[in-house]
């Protein structure tokens, strides 16, 4: 038991070696050239200045230049073209059927530094935005709309993000982690952004994301992990270049750069003796560092902290609390408006497992709810949907309904830590639709869209999937997590069958495969119901965890059963689930307002995905689905196999059809996805095998 | 869940940071210079020349220069001492007694290469060998009895060793493996041997090891892990000088030195296109290989292989079966009379825990047993002591009765991967011992110290535990495994306890502790039957494994049951362990001569302790002892707890009596041992107390 053992460890840490970009062809993801097709075979006109519009200039000359269209740049109108992107607010006013769609759909708002109207004056169409940003997401929302774009009996369009900020935290490491490695839970190959200690040197590529990002609607990123080593935190001052030079890449493409810091850099990179936030030196310092970096980055974001969580620093060790932590560096960045997002990630992992009384789900309400109020307004407390930590299946952070006078933004994981790891399919658009939907209030009431919406939420933040593998995130299918996730942070509402309707649209054009319905049908039958498939034959009625430890991937029933880290599921040869009613439970289900409270605290009333987040029952409990616990355990375990195994069939459908690269790396993938659930299924069915005693009524192996 | 889980991943598999040996005071293990006062304070003459005798002559002189003692290197006789070290065979004999104990106690034999004489003549005590080595044993004999060496009633001793091979095999990596480290399965800091690709600088420090090791009897040493890098490798060719430097400083001491290699050498060093063993080729290449090592290293010890095990290539590749792999070696060794150390340690690693017809503990013996009679006469096979992999309990292996035509070594594991790391007290004296004693062709028949021992026999190895911190072993307590090896190798029969004794007086002699009757009575109530109390609170009744996996410290019950690594319990509501019998089972029961065949294959007739690795029982089956199998498992665990709170409190009343250091480093590692032996003992509990859903009769807290 020994090297390959530890090799094998190894693998599973360091999953990828990063890939040269200039060794590989590129995927191009949902802005393939002919997605531009429609575009740039027409007269296109352009109105207006600025980085931003120059950024659309140079797209649609792109495309002009491949399909045979033309454009102009131009201050007038007097041009005889199909499309017209134009600034509002120069001195030339558009037509009069332009002019009467503003006042027709306007109802006073304006478009916003974002928004854009979409309508047609006579034969042309035209995108009027107050502010560049809004002609770029504009020029966006024609290429998804291809032809339809031109259709003259389209009526005018006005769009707005729902979300001010919609944001990706990437978890990138400057210098490779012993452990970790350059992206900590990242499948995708190495850091886009960074190598080996130094920013990367293919900017075209960096730049090339910003441009997916944009086209997606994500206007901002962290370039450094959460967690802040050395070399990290030095980003913040004598490295301050190297996210200057990523700001700069960016920045064309209407995306904000921001910074994660340790809460300890008056210490590290200060040299003063404390970190206390009520410190005037302190204080000093961060005003000082932040002037700095705002004189060279001046449309810089804000600082990410991960503080007093999991070995972070924080103000915890100066009897301070969180409210004291993120209005210290609030208070340096308001002269520049610039945003701290604060995690709620925090928690006690130095847990005893022989302890029933603490409870990790508890933990973040615990330590913020008592702070609403106290936070600057340019914080914005970072919540992770769930209490617990980006399973399959959380109740949703009661966090979120707790604290109304406070800017709160909803963290969900792009990455698939605990989802497969982008070598499962598993689309989890409809898991972000059922939380950011969630009325934490009632039925009727408000929802987590709307907490997180308008100029006073801190809107939508994910810790990104992508890296420098050719397809971008490792599995290409996973290209539709990062799409969607844009997309529904721009409009929380959508549904997500249509937006990944529009990735496929754009992903896989009729050009580029030779029978697109095909490809749409499979790709919908593979992907819509992904993530409940994955649920299926992974850690059943909300239970979570279940995972090997360390990788996260692949089963581990007991695999955090007696450790630090509060993950726990009590099975024993009775029942199983964790026991958090207000009655004999932890209490956590009394954290949410009385509907939900209500329904979670018995088991009779809480939902069946969520029965064994909150309740210990015995394996013969009945659920709503008239099924009892251990069967429904065999039959979900024995149908997500059956799907996965479907998936693959119907992937097999395509062969010829698309790209073979995309083709076989999916397919790879596949079979080791048939590979790894069914050793989910095996694993999760032998272990409540063994200990409940009850047999498959159905009679199937369970070994 | 991820930096700071990572850093403790982190501490598991890098336990700690190499020390540079001038930054410490390095502990002089069982040979301080007190050891040598009763030596050192007498006049010594010494008789005969050659590299060895020198050294006798320097550990004399210095002893002499600190203890006031004098020393004679002469020719003759004629000198008024009081100790004489001869080399026999010199043209002037002793005196009459000399000659009369020689002829007395003779019965023919020869002292041999490494035996030695110690008897009195006259006021003298006389020391006398055939051979150099046998005066450098004789030197540290004397230095063992101190004072009693002077007994003029003490009778002629004649002793030679019982095993000519006494080798230790280090796990150390030449260059820093990215999870293993410098020393595989190390635990005691950095490697003596090499420091991050190079040959360390300390050359006095190998030197002091090897008098360590020479006090204790071992008589070679392998230099790199049996898992063999592409650095290591080259240790045969280009890099030989650095195993050749080794081999000098070791060389006064009588320590051959030997090598791993790899089996792919001929194509991974020599650009071969094959390694098949039987190709002309590449028998050539070992040849002329093995010929270049001679000449550089002539006293060079041979070769140590693991072939196709885990991994490392060896001779399936080519269709070829293990005999012909280590012939293919012996051949180019048998020239210059090394051997090959080709190790048994061969099995499935890539089984399938649905399949319960395969059995790890079979391999070994599947493998080699059929073919006994192939190997050349200077092949020693090297058989783990148990069929499965240095548990702290397992039956021993069945294919030490079944090679009855080959050489064969037992591999027993010194450094202390599975029995607590060298943070627990584990002192594995009493069960080496048990191993070595076992009949295996029952009770009347010979022991297995019997098939190792002689011209026959492959003699003893073992795994090292030392490192470069400055106890040798990290638990100072773990010197004493190291000691023991040593000893046991020497004479197979003596009692661990009196070992452990010799260990006592030796390095805790009366001028450096203030109560060396305190000293040795708390030594022997805490070491004596550590080993047991480690059993009594880890994997219960012989059913092994149960650890963490990778690092294998620390309880996880089903760290390995869904593994592919063949190591299972199966564990469920109703019961626990491995059906190896013949008539339900595995079979593996019956590979033993038929004594232990029939007493295995009934769990009526099997030993208690080993009850569970071959039999699989209900909780409720009652023991010999009298208990039933869950309540077994409770009271040891609730015992091994108590045992090691009674450690701690026993060593504790040396505070202050002891070198404070000592001191300090095993009270931190008691304090470790409580805590661990603690969590074994709650999880372990818990764990089946979830299973069986039986109480403790005694109504202890399980949680």
């Amino acid at each position: 038991m020994n090297a390959e053992e530890s090799m094998e460890l190894d693998r599973l840490l360091f999953v990828e070696e990063p890939i040269e970009a200039d060794e590989v062809r590129v995927h191009p993801a949902w802005l393939p050239p002919e997605a531009f097709r429609a575009l740039g075979s027409r007269r296109v006109l352009i109105h207006g200045d600025g980085l931003l519009v120059d950024t659309v200039l140079d797209e649609v000359s792109r495309a002009c230049a491949r399909y045979g269209g033309r454009v102009w740049h131009s201050p007038t109108w007097d041009v005889d073209v199909d499309l017209v992107f134009a600034l509002r607010g120069t001195d030339e006013l558009p037509g009069a059927a332009v002019r009467a769609a503003l006042a027709d759909g306007g109802d006073g708002e304006p478009l916003g530094d974002e928004g854009f109207l979409l309508t047609r004056d006579g034969d042309v169409t035209v995108v009027l935005a107050d502010a560049p940003a809004g002609l770029l997401y504009g020029l966006f929302h024609v290429v998804r709309l291809c032809a339809a774009a031109f259709d003259p009996a389209r009526p005018a369009e006005r769009h707005r993000p729902a979300l001010r900020r919609r944001m990706l935290n990437h978890w990138d490491n400057v210098a490779v982690h012993p452990v970790m490695g350059q992206v900590e839970r990242g499948y995708a190959g190495g850091s886009i952004l960074w190598r080996e200690g130094r920013p990367r040197d293919d900017r075209a590529r960096l730049r090339e994301y910003g441009r997916l990002l944009a086209a997606s609607g994500v206007n901002a990123i962290s370039v450094n992990n959460v967690n802040v080593g050395h070399t990290e935190a030095r980003l913040l001052t004598d490295r301050l270049g190297d996210v200057a030079e990523i700001a700069d890449v960016l920045r064309p493409y209407g995306i904000r750069v921001h910074l994660s810091v340790s809460f300890a850099a008056p210490i590290v990179l200060g040299g003063l003796p404390t970190a206390d936030p009520l410190d005037a030196a302190v204080r000093t310092w961060w005003s000082v560092t932040t002037r700095r970096v705002y004189e060279r980055i001046p449309d810089f974001g804000g600082y990410l902290v991960k503080a007093d969580s999991e070995g972070q620093p924080g103000p915890f060790s100066y009897g301070r609390d969180h409210a004291d932590g993120a209005n210290l560096l609030a208070e340096a960045l308001a002269p520049y408006g610039g945003v701290v997002h604060w995690r709620a990630f925090v928690y006690n992992h130095h847990q005893d497992w022989r302890d029933r009384s603490t409870d990790r789900a508890r933990a973040a309400y615990d330590h913020f709810a008592p702070l609403d109020g106290r936070f600057r307004t340019n914080v914005i407390v970072q919540v992770k949907h769930g209490p617990v930590d980006f399973q399959t299946r959380e109740p949703v952070s009661p966090v979120l309904a707790a604290m109304p006078a406070t800017r709160l933004a909803v963290e969900l994981q792009v990455t698939q830590e605990y989802t497969g790891q982008q070598r499962h399919v598993c689309h989890l658009g409809p898991w972000w639709s059922e939380v950011l939907r969630f009325a934490p209030w009632g039925p009727d009431g408000r929802t987590i869209a709307d907490v997180v919406a308008g100029a006073v939420g801190g809107g939508l933040v994910a810790v990104a999937n992508v890296g420098d593998d050719p397809f971008w995130t490792g599995h290409p299918l996973a290209q539709a997590n990062l799409y969607t996730f844009g997309r529904l942070a721009w409009d929380p509402g959508r549904d997500p069958a249509a937006i990944l309707d529009e990735w496929i649209t754009l992903t896989f054009p009729p050009s580029a495969t030779a029978d697109p319905e095909l490809v749409r049908r499979v790709l919908h039958e593979i992907m819509d119901d992904s993530w409940r498939t994955y649920e299926r034959y992974t850690a059943p009625l909300g239970v979570g965890f279940m995972v090997n430890p360390g990788d996260h991937y692949g089963p581990g029933v007991d695999g955090y059963e007696y450790t630090r880290w509060g993950t726990y599921h009590f099975a024993d040869r009775d029942g199983v689930g964790v026991d958090r009613s207000r009655a004999t439970g932890t209490g956590f289900a009394g954290q949410y307002p009385p509907h939900w409270a209500t329904t979670y605290e018995s088991p009779e009333s809480c939902p069946d995905e969520l029965l064994l987040f909150f309740h210990h029952v015995p394996y013969g409990h009945v659920l709503h689905s008239g099924s009892t616990v251990i069967q429904h355990i065999y039959d979900t375990h024995f149908a997500g196999v059956e799907e996965v195994t479907a998936m693959r069939r119907r992937w097999q459908t395509l062969r010829g059809t698309i790209d073979p690269s995309v083709y076989e790396r999916v397919a790879e993938r596949l079979d080791e996805q048939v590979r790894s659930a069914t050793e989910w299924r095996d694993q999760i069915n032998t272990y409540f095998f063994r200990k409940s005693g009850v047999p498959d009524k159905r009679g199937r192996e369970i070994h």
